[in-house]
Order: structure tokens, then C-alpha cells, then sequence
């Protein structure tokens, strides 16, 4: 799959020679450089993401397992160019570990680096408890702004300070109406009746918070909506980014029906939709279900959100 | 869903009044005019294409139904800047005879149109009987090229003269692992077993030219790329962009296994790789496979191909 995914780069991007990372050809020197990775089996997320003002670097861990600290700090010593290396990446234990292991296997080679989680899952914690939330489609919007960052901003710290700014209004839910398949056994990741749905399930069917009855995508989106609002809380005159993101098997056609109800919800209560994406990216193999993504946004996000993007999973004019 | 769809765009693309169509809201005036349509239940194909230097507008027909011949007169009316326009769609009996209808009643109001079909699908028919043939996901590669041409060239002669030259270079070929549903009954499309493949089969579920045992994704792409190389046929030193489109419910790891094995036939047969698409844009709902697109390519096809566009369904720097 990795050698698959080099090659639809069009030379792009190359895979570091005998370990599992993706990195981007043309890296300018004096960039601040932001590596990305995770688990593999939510493709494109997030080794499709590497490309121009997306991440320089992907480390992939195999199928929903986090990279080696190895490979993490070998794909950023491959992306670093003299100015630091911001590790941007899900907030999972797995990933925790063996990305701070990273850390201190750069500080020998004199590499700083920065780390921002992305903590958006409002199923997973309650808000006092933010920072032990899962990352879930977030991390789009988080590789986006920080990716724009560090193409623009001439220091580490300045690229953290905005893609901590990012990671404090980003909030996300998802449900699931039918389970993804582990592509080693085949075993589904969890079991789920023909009419029953799970609300706030993880990205790799982590239990949600709670399991219900098949209703309307209408329905759906009124509950996903009023725990996202909530939660920062989103408030009348905010601006948003809404991205509505497929988990894998379900149709658009659903999605855009959901879309219709989000923005009816969000003109009621007074929110303004900058831009929206509708879209696959944060998938747990053909898992049926979806997520919605809102991001408070201001004149700075909206500037690094709004930059033309290229990467093989997320491209933008 | 059209709702939705038009509220995606962020008020770049307008549903027509009291029809289901979408029309872009910044037409150029005095450009040559693209319009682009079908049935509905393969998102974000058609509808989801309209945007700068993709289609001016779309007609959407109901789920695996053309559009009517007064919707597509309306859209057509609606995008027309003085310059005519170039009618392009998938060549199926009902999208042809409709949009036939509409090509007549636009002629009383001397608007000129010219139409190319997509017809791509070299499971279809022979390839002396080309222009029988179903229009796949060589869609995306034709709505992109006529896109650009529509926006750069002066004539809808020449507009058409480049569209038709992607239609003789286009060949697709796909494969079902699992059927998708018709929205309104959830019944599927056609059986397929557990342990069964349908090798060619189209775009609404038509019979493909085989069923098969399930087999490895490489000895899949072996039989397509067998088919699609020899039909046009692709030669040593062609340049080609390749297309691998999810169905619906495929997973990205999968696309990615055959486009390391495609390439690797590609590489041996001395043909090049200009591009890749690696995504989801023509599906059957949450039918489960994919297909291969080749389109050979000369400077012009790579110009137009190349140009930045934007919609919702597909962007590019």
C-alpha cells in the first residue's frame, strides 16, 4: 500500500528508503517543517496528506497501530530543515509513546520539536477533560492550518501558537450504521445490529456513547450537532469551517441530506459557514457512517484554511 | 440532496428555480458554455462537478434517471453566455434521448449546442462499436479537460473538437465486489455472493462479461489493464493519466495495492504516467469495487488536464 500511495504522487513524494514514511520532494529550505502520522486503515488520512501547504512528512504505524519512535524520528530528521519539526498527529496512547519517544531521540541530533494533538472527538471525554479526547476528522482541518503555517511562518513557535489556536476550536462527532472489517482477520471492529446505529463511536469503533435505533439523517444531525454546539461553546456570530466527512461506505447522497439540516441548525442559531468540504478522508475501512466537523475560525485560520492545498487525499485551488 | 449539494458550494454554484439543476453563479461572459448531467445516486458525479474550469451547470435527473429534457433546456438557457454549449454526459438510451429533446427545444431559442458522450467502458461493447459503449468514470477525466478548453478557447467548435479527442483516447473498466441499493426500495442492484466478483459490470449495476471467484486485487488489475490496454490500444511511449475510482464502499488501502500493481504493468509496457487520481467520484451508491480509467494524453490534453479547478466534488491547485 505504502509503495502504491508513493507512486500516485507523481513524484512528489518519495518513500524513505526501508521504513514506512511518506515525504515530500521539494522542501524548502529554512521551512518550518510539520510531520503527520498515525495508524494505517483510515486512508487517505494522513499519509495522503503530504504534499504542498499540507505536511512535509507522514510516519504510518500498520493497520490502526501507531508508527515506531524510529520511524517517526527518521521521517523527521527527512522533513527538518533548519528551523524545527511541529508533530502534528491524533491523540491516541499509542501514538502519544512512540511520538514523544521520537522527541527524545531527536534532542540527541539537536532537532527541536513541538507537538500538538488533535483532541476533537467530543464523544470521548467531557470538555473539562478535552485534552484526553480522540483526534477524529479534526486532524484535516488541523493538517490544513498548521500545513499553511508552516509554509508561511518563519518560526516553530509561531506555527504552534496557530495550530494550537486551531486545536482548542476544532470539535467533531461521528456515528456509525454499520462496522469497518480489520484486514488481517476480516473481523469486523465491532458489531452492530441491521437496525441499530452507534453515536460518538471512535475511529477505530471505540464504543460511543450511545448505541440507538436507526432514525432519519435528520435526526441524526440534530443529535451530532447539539453536542458539537455545546461543547466550545459555538456562539451566535461565529464563523465556521463545516466539513461533513465519510467514514468509509456511505453515500454522499446521505451526507449532502445532512448537510441541508446542518446549515438549517446553524442559520437558526445565528453561525455563518466560511466553507464547507464534503468528502472521504478520515476512514476506518468500509465502515458506513459519517462525522461533522465544525472550526471556529478568524481572519488567521480562515487565511491558512483558504491556501490552495495539494496532496494526493486533500487538493484545493 | 440538491439542497444540500447547493449549499455545499459555499454560494459559488445556485440550484435553479424550482428545477434540479446547478449553475455556477460566475460565468464568465462570452464563454463557451459546459453542461454537464445525468442521474442522480452516483455523487458527487454530476452535480458535484460544477465550479471554475469544470462544468457551468449541471442537470440532475431523479436516482439512475436522466434528467428531464426541460430541466437540461432550462440549465443549458442558464449557462449559455452567447458562445453555444457543449452538451457532455454518460452515453445511456435515456440520457441521450432527453438531452436530444432539450438540443431541439433549444433551437427555437437559436441557442446552438453540440454534444459528446462519454463512452468509455470497453466492457460494454467491441471496440468497432465504441460509441455504444456505457460512459464510467472517464467522466471525470472529460468534464476536466472540456472544463479547461471551455474556459480558455474562443469557439464551441474548438471547445468540442478537444472533447471529442479525450473521448477517442478515454478507456475504463470496472469490478463489484458487493452490489449497491436503490434508495427508495433498499433493495440492491443485482446478487452477488459473498465469494463472487462481477468483472465489467456498469455504472447502475449492468451485467458485467463475467463473474468470477473472488481473487487477489493484483490479479484483478491484471485482467483490467489486459482489457483496457488493448482496446484503444496504448502503446510503448504513450503518456496516460490513470484514474482509480472507489464505487462507494472500497477501501483506499485496496486502491492503492492495484495502483502499485498497475504501474508495475504500466512500467513494463513502456507507458508513462502523467497523473494520478486516486479517489471517489463515480459511485453506485455503497456498491463495494472500483474501476481503472487510462486516458492517453498529447501537450493539449495535459494542458487542459492540468489547469487548476474547483468544485465540490473535485479540486486541483
Amino acid at each position: 500500500m505504502i509503495e502504491g500511495l508513493a507512486l500516485a504522487n507523481d513524484g512528489r513524494v518519495y518513500k524513505l528508503d526501508g521504513k514506512p514514511a511518506l515525504i515530500r520532494k521539494d522542501i524548502p529550505d529554512g521551512k518550518v517543517a510539520l510531520l503527520i502520522g498515525g495508524g494505517s486503515g483510515h486512508e487517505p488520512l494522513f499519509h495522503g496528506f503530504v504534499g504542498k501547504n499540507m505536511g512535509d512528512g507522514a510516519a504510518c504505524g500498520n493497520v490502526f497501530a501507531a508508527p515506531s519512535p524510529d520511524v517517526i524520528a527518521a521521517a523527521a530528521k527527512a522533513v527538518h530543515r533548519g528551523k524545527g519539526v511541529l508533530f502534528l498527529y491524533g491523540n491516541y496512547a499509542g501514538d502519544n509513546m512512540n511520538f514523544d519517544m521520537a522527541v527524545e531521540l531527536l534532542e540527541d541530533d539537536g532537532i527541536e520539536v513541538r507537538t500538538v494533538r488533535v483532541c476533537d472527538d467530543v464523544a470521548a471525554a467531557p470538555p473539562e477533560r478535552m485534552h484526553d479526547r480522540r483526534g477524529i476528522a479534526g486532524d484535516i482541518y488541523m493538517i490544513k492550518v498548521a500545513g499553511g503555517a508552516a509554509s508561511e511562518l518563519d518560526t516553530l513557535d509561531e506555527v504552534e501558537r496557530v495550530a494550537r489556536k486551531a486545536q482548542g476550536w476544532v470539535r467533531s462527532m461521528g456515528v456509525a450504521v454499520s462496522a469497518g472489517s480489520i484486514p488481517e482477520t476480516g473481523k469486523l471492529t465491532f458489531e452492530l445490529g441491521d437496525d441499530e446505529i452507534e453515536v460518538g463511536m471512535g475511529a477505530h469503533g471505540e464504543a460511543g456513547i450511545a448505541r440507538q435505533k436507526l432514525k432519519s439523517a435528520d435526526a441524526i444531525a440534530d443529535e451530532l450537532m447539539d453536542k458539537i454546539l455545546a461543547d466550545l461553546p459555538f456562539a451566535r456570530g461565529d464563523e465556521v469551517a463545516l466539513m461533513i466527512n465519510n467514514l468509509g461506505a456511505t453515500t454522499m447522497m446521505e451526507m449532502l441530506i445532512v448537510n441541508r439540516r446542518i446549515r438549517a441548525i446553524l442559520e437558526r442559531e445565528g453561525i455563518s459557514v466560511h466553507r464547507t468540504d464534503v468528502g472521504t478522508w478520515l476512514t476506518v475501512q468500509e465502515m458506513a457512517g459519517f462525522s461533522v466537523t465544525l472550526m471556529k475560525l478568524d481572519d488567521e485560520l480562515k487565511h491558512y484554511l483558504d491556501m490552495p492545498a495539494e496532496s494526493l487525499g486533500y487538493s484545493r485551488m
